[in-house]
């Protein structure tokens, strides 16, 4: 029986869907993808792609006004269902199974069919990291109502972290306090990383179980994952994504004292918060008033490496942002034990920026990392290309990410949805 | 001419005096050294050596109700001063220089003699770190009062820092803000890599300019240093000396969130705040309620290096202290381009646990570092001892650090005090 599956991913300021058909233990394909951004920066645009053909781009919604991402949501599932040429959903009931990046699991080391428990208990978790889950929890709660037929599913980006060991995960902090409040380290990206394991595995004909990589997931949000028998030993995010590199708008890891340096009253609730999410004004400031953006005015980290020469500003967020990445590779090659198979860039900017990746490779050539330039510079058109110099001691790829292709695919073998 | 110097080290719970005799642009040499110790946990405990003499090793200090680093200081100076069998202070008019290590010392990038003015400043930079300076500041305040006849001259344990370069020393935040705000890496235990690096480029027969090493201060502050030229490239605390890796109640980096999820209110100023010295709830949780002591109960790590087959929770101390210290070596291994002298351990943990330095070694192995099992296990009585495995690719040492002497040479030096 073939099923159509939406896999949904709501970002800070879009929501991407992808459109998939798919049999039981089958590989999916995609029929269409769509996607609304700029919604922290409107007017909010859509783009959509149906098969090989570019539909729209960068168009105004047809809905009109499109504030939050639940919003952008029910605009995309409109635009799907009223194209005459996507038969395939002619009606919202064609719909079987609607996956859901969700951003913090908590302690979910597994994908899960949402049932009503389970919608309380993410409500929970929400609290965590109210940031980042509040977005996709609207979706979730939008798929029950508007899809009553369908099975909805939640994909964590923290569950591919649940196999690094205690002596990482732990905080050195009151013990008690920790358990009761969930604090240790998590991790996110982990649908990234887990679509970047089984490919790039298949790239260097290897066994999942035996790779060992230093993976790069670097976008306006980027971290690092040392990962160890296909599993993830270690990765620079924390309790939640604000640990680690820098993103756009996100610090990173500063000096936890930092913030109350920063501004008084840093503790109070932000007025973003609402009567269930309680942000703080202190992971306001961090999570949105720091990263690449605070420091050169734009979010847009090509157009940073672009100006490196002409802005001094663009210099610093680039030199800056390579030497934490550096940082965590040399920090994931020790914790591998040097037994490296590759040094994978993956992200938009992993993907997209020769220049960081050079940068990088050149400052890690210490441990056996080398870029060709001539491969550096290629576009990169397969799911994972080889950029490395031929002879170095390790390899660097580059590997296209796909979020939304791993969500289905998972649906596609998860025997409870068939 | 010949000036006596007491070399003074407030520490968190203890206050520790060196007395030298010197000469302009001579070695200091040492004439006795006292401590008072258990400020934090009392009863308060002296001990003093005159030459080669223990003359009172853990013995009730003589001038009974001992509460601050302050009373602590007093009570030493007496002792010193009531000496009959040290001569050179028969009163207080014969210390010529009192040199005091001052934890944050700001935008301060060398030593300075202290003037109402330089005292004045030490005191607004004090807020950037309340914690850390503020025994020193009533100490030097002391000393101004009961020393009139002496110089007083402040080492700051960031000023080796300052060489630092922007990309690695800011913080990806609002530039305006952190400016006004004085918001960077500053960096910490300055005084002791310096002596360092003194005295491993003196062990190498090389030049310090020519130094490359990563330096492991490891004692209940602990830190890491990516020395580069003999100078300070990247050092793992921050702001202040909450960052980087945990120490005996600190909990080092954790994510910038995660007080915020710890207790509420913790933007509060907290009880042991005072009218000139504001410090946050949070800045109390993580320095004082964190670290090894958290986990196990217990701030002293030989206890926890010795119990780790008895005691999981010491195990999981032990195991998560060296997973971090192994971070920092790969990272500032990269740092260094590979180019590195030698892997040096200092401090109360780097110079006595070889379990430490084995567990270190042995995760860094891919590095080509290594320690002599028998070497490591020999006790330490040299500056500086190597304890790395013969042929190994990178040397394994231990430098006996002395930062009371690394005051007292640099003030035997300092043309403003003879």
């Amino acid at each position: 029986m073939t099923k159509i599956i939406l896999s949904i991913n709501a970002g800070s300021s879009s929501v991407k869907i992808s459109v998939y058909t798919t049999r039981h233990r089958e590989l999916p394909k995609q029929l269409a993808e769509a996607e609304i951004s700029g919604l922290t920066a409107p007017p909010a645009q859509l783009s959509y792609v149906r098969g090989d053909v570019q539909v729209f781009k960068n168009v105004p919604p047809p809905d009109g006004k499109i504030e939050s991402q639940d919003d952008a949501f029910k605009a995309i599932l409109d635009v799907l269902t009223g194209d005459r040429e996507l038969p395939e959903i002619a009606t919202k009931s064609d719909i079987s199974i609607a996956c859901h990046r969700v951003v913090h699991g908590g302690d979910y080391q597994t994908a899960k069919v949402i049932t009503q428990d389970t919608y309380d208990h993410l409500g929970k978790i929400a609290d965590l990291a109210p940031l980042h889950n509040a977005n996709s929890l609207r979706i979730i709660k939008s798929c029950m109502d508007e899809l009553p037929g369908a099975l909805n599913v939640a994909y964590f980006d923290s569950q591919f972290h649940a196999t690094i060991p205690p002596h990482i995960c732990t905080y050195p902090i009151d013990p008690e306090i920790a358990r009761n409040n969930q604090l240790r380290k998590y991790g996110f990206h982990g649908i990234s990383y887990s679509f970047i394991v089984r490919s790039v595995a298949r790239f260097l004909g290897k066994d999942p179980a035996d790779l060992n990589i230093i993976a790069l997931h670097l976008g306006s949000g980027a971290s690092a994952c040392a990962i160890r028998g296909g599993r993830s030993w270690d990765t620079s995010m924390g309790l939640t994504p604000l640990a680690g590199l820098p993103g756009a708008t996100r610090s990173g890891s500063v000096d936890p004292s930092l913030v109350f340096h920063y501004a008084s009253d840093v503790g109070k609730l932000s007025p973003s918060s609402t009567k269930e999410l309680h942000i703080s004004v202190a992971e306001e400031i961090l999570n949105k008033q720091g990263g690449w953006k605070a420091l050169t005015g734009t979010t847009n980290f090509g157009e940073i490496a672009a100006s490196v020469d002409a802005r001094p500003e663009c210099r610093l967020a680039f030199d800056l942002f390579a030497n934490r990445v550096c940082g965590y590779v040399g920090s994931y090659y020790v914790a591998l034990g040097g037994r490296v198979d590759a040094l994978v860039f993956a992200g938009g900017i992993g993907e997209r920026s020769d220049k960081l990746r050079a940068a990088v490779a050149g400052q890690v050539a210490c441990l056996g990392f080398a870029v060709d330039p001539e491969r550096n510079a290629a576009k990169v058109r397969d799911v994972v290309q080889d950029v490395g110099r031929r002879g170095a001691a390790h390899r660097t790829l580059v590997c296209l990410t796909d979020e939304q292709y791993e969500m289905a695919r998972g649906c596609a073998e998860n025997d409870e949805l068939w």
